[in-house]
């Protein structure tokens, strides 16, 4: 038998009027119950790849994921931007409208929320489950299109699970990209994950995993790249743009990287830090903080003011150095009004080191401002006197001459 | 009808006697008509992908892409060293002496420079266009085969467009391999481009792009990578190569990251500021700058002298922090005879900081050259002072101790 | 003919008994003697994509790879945890207990070590073969699970090559995952390299080569990225998790760099240098040592005390910056008893700088210790006055404040 299936030419046992342009998911549960028959013994089971060509499917029954090994494949992740569409008033002379490639429509009529949900109890961890390089659409969102809400996630792995990658894919218009609960070495690289609520979110716990090279922004609601409880995170590479109620966010999340990325957002809290989170290491990054600039999108924010800090740290002994900040919001939508913006806050923590960190600002700014609770910080070559401002003596200044 | 094609197999309709070993750029074409016929209404046009498997394909036709959605992709980007092969003498010998994997030569008889146009006007902007993993070859250059010149491009995108990528991909012996006009989140990553008169070119504007992960070497008469403006552009983790008449040039390009590169010329500016690059960050990357070894590109330069500053730096409120330079030029080739050489040239702008580089020579060298017309450059801990010249007294410097 | 193969479908001439399923490496030989075959003439050698459908593959015949642009792609590489399978007890309840994809079980019954071995003499060197997205895995260790010996060997690169890639490719329970000699332009990037005695190890000479964006993590046996020989090599974005003798080992390597990676080792000397080391950068990494965890693993070691350094640096004008050092070392387990670690050994050279370091501990630690031998060490913000230790007076500290 062929380990090498495709949506369009599989023929649901016993249901032939079921295709995958009626609903791909239930042809591709299908598929996987034939690979577990298939691959009945212990001994050999390799999986199988499930090849999605380019086109339009819908999906209505939600896909479980409970074979390792399986690879789920397309041709073209498809990204268009919906948000421009939707906001675009008249579209009828436009060539298309539609994100496309290997394009799944969620739509689900199952009551289930989630496009594909991945899991399996028992031993081992699920290993090696591959999505790659198609589109997940979730087309609409509600009550409105710039609500960012409508239920629905993309693909949720919700067991722990080794050495999966999410590798050139296409997210657009879910409330929730990807969600990854335990994951262990996962790699989320080379996506395209746009115009969702949340684009990555790494849950639970997790450890020597990476997120690179991808073209990540969230929408006001969400996160961008989210990591709670995860050892040894790798972010690195992304292009990260609005908008994103924060880009970064670790939630107890120690000895992690953020290095050699780029970001820009529209609100304060672009790197933000939930609980305590140690030794972790932000370098090499560029930062742009600018007001919404689009009409669409300028009712919303992330509810942060400009005292809440462009990176916001809890946490002790993490290294922030060698970035570049750039900071160009109009006085007038300063909040709040008449303060003087903080860059970098250190909100709570022991040890932590900021280091030749660099700060060009259309307005004055702190570019460092420590709580009153922080001890030990080290600011250094990151800060003027005048840009620095802390509500503890318990710290080590040197100020970038 | 399938979305996918290959083109050994597919039929020109009217013209059976046209086929891929006649002129890949005519199928391709009438491939890309048949994706149109099938496509026809608004409301679903998910592309297609056309695959081009190992072969030697003649081009002729330059292809037209005016469709969202295309994936073009092949099986080997197929780079060999022609320049070592026509400088080499005799190759009677040789077991190959051409490119090969899925390799198109690009041989247009149409009157026409491009391989591939990628164009459409009206609205949407082009949307996820994708060549993958295929080789374009120009063959050969004119006059001679050192001249880098013949007047080919590989792939011009000539429109606003969105999400495309490239990747994957090798180009050899172009004047010009890949230009993209007014991109946003272009990915350029995984390709070998070497041999080429210049290799990414990023015009007129764009934003929020990455050119991540490649390996790259163009000739002494264009660019590695060029940008002008843009903004955000992420140029991280490439592996930049001989020779290249700069490496990454920016023109007019702000907020952008160079980081986290290795850099490795023959010429002075390796990197080359032109206009205003405002805000941008040059870190952690490694600059190798010799002379160039081999003799037969030993006749050409860039036609810069070594006071161009390894770096040479115009705008504003740029970082360059964590660099490592290695400058190693026999005293001979220094120009202008006898002159101490400028790593880093500050050309023109205000608040300018360079910050922790560190500078290893075979000669003296100026680390840090601060031009008369700059004002406010920091120079913290990148140059001793005797490393260190300015025609200015507005700055500030902390001496590397 | 076609220039696409699938071992599934190749009949074997003259031995129809010959499958993928009694030997894949005799099947692939087979292939390429066919490759061959087809394109006898030095004009056009395109070479061939050989596809590995998800499955379980004998290998009992060595596969020479002698010709260019030759592509072996699977669909999956398929990695699970053996290290965790071989130490759990019983598993005769589990779902799986072997890795899957494209799985290639090395069983060489010819008396070869090599899984594949890439030879060729003459000119030119070989280029642009490509391994992707499949699995060599080593089934077992001799003589007991955890010694990461079998003697076995993923692939081999024993003649000079350019332009080749290994991408995507799962390597386990393998003595040596990757060889390759004389490197020019090699791309290692999107690999799982894991529990094989060493990883990735680039012997003789190479140039202008990556490493990058794998999850990469060797035996305590080996290396998991060894470079030997290399000028302008780029390691970057890559996830190095235990054991590995050293995490990246350069011997008499230049001119290079290891940027923005995180490392996690259970032993001294992650970062490793043999022989003369000149002008390499090691910036914007997260390092991490602690203790081996695992009870399992818990006998075994490299051999190496806590005065070798978690970075052990010899050579010339190397420069580590921005890097965050982790260590979290029981007391009774440091070694020599009752020693003050050492994080940052320069034990031999002239003109490295250490700047911008930053070091937590769980114990008071030397951040920097210069040998005897050393001179003209600079040493900024990277050691408090009682983190630093000299044995020479040769050398420049500004200590962290």
């Amino acid at each position: 038998m062929s380990t090498v299936y495709d949506v369009t030419t599989w023929s649901v046992p016993g249901n032939p009027a079921l295709t995958c342009y009626t609903d791909i998911g239930a042809v591709i549960n299908s598929i996987i119950a034939d690979i577990k028959a298939q691959q009945p013994g212990q001994a050999s089971k390799p999986g199988a790849a499930i090849y999605v060509p380019p086109g339009d499917y819908p999906l209505r029954t939600r896909v479980v994921v409970d074979v390792s090994y399986l690879t789920i494949r397309g041709s073209g992740h498809g990204f268009t931007s919906s948000s421009i569409r939707y906001n675009a008033g008249s579209t009828a002379s436009w060539h298309e409208i539609w994100p496309g490639g290997s394009r799944i429509r969620v739509e689900n009529t199952d009551g289930r929320s989630e496009a594909f949900l991945v899991a399996r109890t028992g031993d081992p961890r699920l290993s090696s489950v591959v999505f790659s390089n198609f589109c997940l659409d979730g087309v609409g969102f509600t009550p409105h299109q710039n609500s960012y809400r409508n239920g629905k996630v993309g693909i949720r792995v919700d067991t722990a699970n080794d050495a999966f990658r999410v590798e050139g894919m296409g997210f657009v218009y879910l409330e929730q990209a990807l969600v990854v609960r335990d994951a262990d070495a996962l790699s989320v690289s080379g996506n395209f994950i746009a115009e969702c609520g949340s684009c990555v979110e790494l849950v639970g716990s997790g450890q020597a995993s990476k997120v690179t090279d991808n073209l990540i922004g969230a929408g006001y609601v969400g996160f961008s790249v989210f990591a709670e409880g995860h050892e040894g995170l790798l972010v690195t590479g992304n292009n990260v743009f609005p908008r994103g109620r924060s880009l970064v966010h670790f939630k107890n999340t120690n000895r992690s990287s953020i290095s050699a990325n780029r970001f820009h957002g529209f609100y304060p809290g672009l790197i933000d830090f939930e609980g305590t989170n140690r030794e972790n290491l932000i370098s090499g990054n560029h930062f742009r903080r600018e007001a919404e600039p689009w009409a669409p999108m300028q009712p919303y924010g992330n509810g942060k003011d400009d005292l809440y800090g462009v990176v916001h740290l809890r946490g002790d002994a993490n290294m922030v150095s060698g970035n570049l900040f750039v900071y160009n919001v109009p006085t007038a939508k300063i909040a709040p009004s008449g303060a003087t913006p903080t860059v970098v806050l250190v909100a709570s923590g022991a040890d932590n080191r900021l280091s030749d960190n660099s700060f060009a600002a259309n307005v004055a700014v702190k570019a460092v401002v420590l709580d009153a609770s922080t001890t030990g910080t080290k600011v250094l070559d990151s800060a003027t006197a005048a840009q620095f401002q802390s509500y503890t003596s318990n710290y080590t200044l040197r100020p970038t001459p």
